[in-house]
């Protein structure tokens, strides 16, 4: 989460919430275009063309350094799929590697975290040229995207309208699942959830989250041109609702965002209900790293967006949910009383899964009650 | 000291050089143009335009917050004014909030910082409009800056030619300073230092990097062009003679650089020497914050460059010095033997020591043996 600055500096904020297990703090609003949007966007000089940036860093959250420089850069670039930008023209890397690391466990672990930020970068289409790297007590990894844009390069995330449908790109639940795969050592958390979930599962979701994590959301960017969309934002430490609410708020219209199903790993939501409503995950509190765009789209193009999402010429198989509906109301956003929860199996089992149900491609989820 | 990743991200490099005692660590090159740069330079699609960034971010060197902020946004927009780029379109924070301060030192301590950032950016006639914030064991300040320039925007750092001078916009020593200044409280430090300063020159000292580190370089980046400036650099953690050695590295020609004289805040060299060479300062090697830039100029421009800096329309009274001189050679830059050490006085001071100089309007320091 980006998010500009708070314009006036005051009051000891911008860095007021923290909102996610993970060492996220989001900062709030910043001044010109761009009040709390994703990226800020800079009017130039220079014929109607547009700088658009964002910068995000944060601490590792996988054990896994290559996945985590891959997840760090999805998560840089996921601010600017969010306005529908596909294209970056430039990233710089932020970087600090621990004083606690000895020499071989820096010379193992750094080059391997900037290896999956650059992999990352190159399947963006674009390279990383710059960055500063210091040494703290933790590691830190992060970036800055840039882009300079023409106006029809990017869809302000301002027009949704009563009778659009909410569209999201990935699964919740990677906090969940990044806790519960830390549980595995700690006796004491593992009793509270182990009834509900194997190791082995918890396994499988703890790959499936990774994965999800270092998923670019540069296909549902691109075809949120294709199929008209009229804002977007993209989940991230603050869940579902916290994110749906700041969309919620930059609308031009009178409009409210209703959420009425919840995609969500496999067994996270079960987790969450065995540790005592973890991290808020049904009230879509739980924050998400590097989640999925959530999208107003036209409710007649939502359901191709998603089959499009899903077909692997265009999307990879990356899968969509329409999960809600905007109505008339006062620029707010709730999900309901009992949200259908849709239990997203994991990579591992989709092969299986897949085999048996691949010629019956199954519509998105659109039973809105 | 921006200075784009490496390239390969393997060895475990882009992470090796901690060259200053203020815990920086600088970066090795990058691809595209902008190999050893301060500032990465992408050509845009757009009718000739390229971006140019930089970003910078280090830990609190002086006790005042609201003077740190300054001096974290003249740092990270340096790079831009050692290509001769003089606007910069948009900024972004970096922070950290250390969790070891309680909310109400948060509370003082940070939006003054910010504060300090976004007035040096006013002055800069730029903003921030972005930028995040997370928690961590220490306080992290620093940025991005953005331009979108036309070519004749910003000078090429590689154009020196044999018969150009050095000319340097900022003493050297404020890395002497601010530690003199923390050795007042330790005993065992001080002691090898009392002998040949006062606590109370320490302060002014102390003073007069402050005011350094936080003023711009705007004005000697304007002066570039109007005095065709052939290249430069801005003196950072690598000290006067390591960013020497870089600019050098770089050039098109068989040039290299010869360091005459040495202007430093005045005392400065003297604590070096009583405490045995510390930082290298003599050497060159002592690093700096938002330091000068180190501008290679037509011998016939640069008493005029020097001369337009101090004035006060222009250069609200900023001293340059001649330092040295560009002869043909092999690309490498060094210190003559006995080097000239200008001794630059305080400020506090300067006002009744320019009383008696003022129309005795010396001339810039050109004696090159």
């Amino acid at each position: 989460p980006d998010g500009p600055l708070e314009e006036d500096g005051g009051s000891g904020a911008g860095v007021a919430d923290d909102t996610a297990e993970f060492g996220l703090v989001s900062v709030a609003q910043g001044p010109r275009l761009g009040i709390g949007m994703d990226s800020c966007v800079i009017p130039l000089r220079h014929g109607g063309l547009s700088l658009i940036q964002t910068t995000d860093f944060f601490y590792p959250l996988v054990e896994d350094p290559y996945m985590m420089g891959r997840i760090a850069c999805a998560n840089v670039l996921s601010d600017l799929y969010a306005m529908g930008i596909t294209e970056c023209d430039n990233m710089l890397m932020l970087l600090s590697v621990s004083q606690k690391m000895n020499e071989k466990e820096r010379d193992q672990v750094m080059p391997l975290m900037m290896k999956g930020f650059r992999d990352a970068a190159e399947e963006a289409g674009t390279s990383v040229t710059g960055g500063q790297t210091v040494i703290n007590p933790w590691i830190i990894i992060g970036g800055v995207a840039s882009v300079v844009c023409q106006p029809n390069d990017f869809i302000m995330p301002d027009s949704a309208v009563p009778g659009d449908v909410l569209v999201l790109t990935k699964p919740l639940g990677t906090q969940v699942a990044v806790n519960a795969h830390q549980w595995l050592d700690i006796p004491e958390k593992w009793n509270k959830i182990k009834l509900v979930i194997s190791r082995e599962e918890v396994e499988q979701a703890y790959q499936e989250a990774m994965l999800s994590m270092a998923t670019l959301n540069r296909t549902a960017a691109a075809l949120m041109h294709k199929f008209n969309a009229h804002a977007a934002t993209d989940i991230t430490g603050f869940g579902i609702i916290g994110h749906a609410r700041n969309l919620a708020q930059q609308q031009k219209n009178d409009v409210a965002f209703v959420i009425h199903n919840l995609p969500i790993i496999s067994k996270m939501a079960a987790i969450s209900k065995a540790g005592g409503n973890l991290f808020g995950l049904l009230q879509g509190t739980s924050s998400e790293t590097s989640g999925g765009l959530l999208i107003c789209l036209p409710r007649e193009q939502a359901a191709r967006f998603c089959a499009e999402m899903k077909s692997s010429r265009a999307g990879d198989g990356q899968q969509a949910w329409i999960i809600g509906i905007v109505e008339k109301g006062n620029r707010c956003a709730r999900i309901i009383d009992k949200p259908r929860i849709i239990e997203v199996p994991y990579r591992g089992s989709v092969v299986s899964a897949q085999e048996g149900s691949n010629n019956n491609a199954s519509p998105p989820e659109v039973q809105l009650t």
